[in-house]
C-alpha cells in the first residue's frame, strides 16, 4: 500500500513538474508573439494551453483517487492538497501567457506594443521565464535557496511593473488610449504570473518546513 | 463518526456562505469609495479583507482536518477538496475588492474614475455584487437554476467589461494616461471577481450532477 502510495505521489511531483515546464515555454513564445506581431506563434501558444490544463485535471484526478484509495494523513495529506492549490497556481501561469497570445492576434497585424516599454516587458518576461524554471527545480529539489530566489525576482517584477506605470504617467507618453490599455493590461498579466510562482514556492516551503512566515513574502 | 462528518460538512458550507455575504458587502464598500473618493471607507475595505483571508485559512484547515479524521471517499470527498477551491475563489474576489479600495487610496483626494466612465462601472459592480449574493443562495440551497442565473449575470458584465474599451478607444476619449490605466485596471478587477463566481457555480453545479458541461461555461 505504501508503495503505490509513493508511487502516487511522485506521479504528482512529475506532473507539476511538467506543467512548470510547459508555463515557462508558454511564457517564452506569448511573449515572443507579442514582441514580434507573430500571429501563428499566438495561435500555437491558444492552443498549448489546452494541454496545461488537460495536465492539470489530470492531476487533481489523481490527486483525488490518491485521497480516497490511500486515506493519507498528516504530511502525505498536506502534500496532497497543497499539489491540488500548485496546480491551479501553474494553470493560471498558463492562462495568463494565453492572455498575451490573444493580445498579439486581436492587434494583429499590427504591434501591440509600443517600441519604447517593450525591452521592459522583455525583461518582465525573461523574469517571468526564470521564475516558471525554478518553480520546477524547486519542486523538483525542494531545496528551500530556490524558494527564496522566486520571491527575489519576483520582487524585480514588481519594480518593473511600477516602472511601466512611471513611463504611462510621463508627460511624453504619447500612446493612443486602447494602447495604453493594452500595455497596462500587458503589465499586469506579466506581474501576476510572477505571483502565482511566489505562491508555489510559499506552499513548497510550508510542506517542507511545517511553518509559515507571511514576513518572508 | 457519520453525525460528525455532517457537522463538518455543514460547517464548511457555512463558512462558504458567510465568505460570500463578506465579498458582496466588500464590493459594495469598495465601489462605493471609488465612486465618492471616500478614503475612509476604503481602509475599512483594506482592513476587512483580513478576515476573508481568515475564515479562508479556517476553514482549509478545517477540511484538511476533516479529509484525515473522516477519511471520506466518493461525493463526500469531491465535496470537500471542492470546498478547498471554492475558497480560494471567494478568497479571490475579496482580493479584487480590496484592489478598488487601494485604487481609491491611491488617487486620493483625487476621484480615479472618470464621470463618463462611472456610470458602467457603477453597473458592474452592481452584477458583482448580485453575483456575490448569488453564489451565496447557490451554496446555501444547491438549486442549479442559480448556477444558471450566476452565469447570465456573467455574459452581463462581459459585455459591460467590452463596453468600457469601446469607450476608451473612442476619439472623443481624453482622459490622461493614468486615468485610462486607473479604468482598464478596474474593469478587469470588477470582471475578474464575476469569472470567479462563475468558477464556483460551476463546483457546485460539478458536486450536484457529477457531470461537467463545458459547454455550458
Amino acid at each position: 500500500m505504501r508503495k503505490v502510495f509513493q508511487a502516487d505521489l511522485q506521479q504528482i511531483g512529475e506532473e507539476l513538474i511538467e506543467m512548470s515546464r510547459l508555463v515557462a515555454i508558454a511564457m517564452d513564445r506569448a511573449w515572443d508573439s507579442l514582441a514580434n506581431a507573430d500571429v501563428d506563434l499566438a495561435q500555437e501558444v491558444i492552443a498549448a494551453d489546452a494541454k496545461i490544463d488537460f495536465l492539470q485535471n489530470q492531476l487533481d484526478e489523481r490527486a483525488i483517487d490518491t485521497l480516497a484509495l490511500q486515506g493519507p494523513v498528516a504530511s502525505d495529506l498536506r502534500m496532497i492538497v497543497g499539489s491540488l492549490r500548485m496546480s491551479a497556481s501553474l494553470e493560471r501561469m498558463g492562462d495568463l501567457a494565453r492572455h498575451l497570445a490573444q493580445l498579439t492576434r486581436l492587434r494583429f497585424p499590427n504591434h501591440a506594443i509600443p517600441e519604447r516599454i517593450s525591452e521592459t516587458f522583455a525583461q518582465m518576461a525573461e523574469v517571468d521565464i526564470q521564475i516558471a524554471k525554478e518553480v520546477g527545480r524547486l519542486l523538483d529539489t525542494r531545496d528551500l535557496a530556490i524558494a527564496r530566489a522566486i520571491i527575489e525576482l519576483n520582487h524585480k517584477l514588481d519594480g518593473l511593473h511600477a516602472s511601466v506605470f512611471t513611463v504611462i504617467a510621463d508627460e511624453s507618453w504619447d500612446a493612443t488610449a486602447p494602447t495604453t490599455v493594452d500595455v497596462s493590461l500587458t503589465s499586469r498579466y506579466l506581474e501576476r504570473f510572477g505571483d502565482h510562482g511566489v505562491s508555489v514556492a510559499r506552499k513548497v516551503t510550508y510542506l517542507v518546513t511545517g511553518e509559515w512566515d507571511p514576513a518572508e513574502f
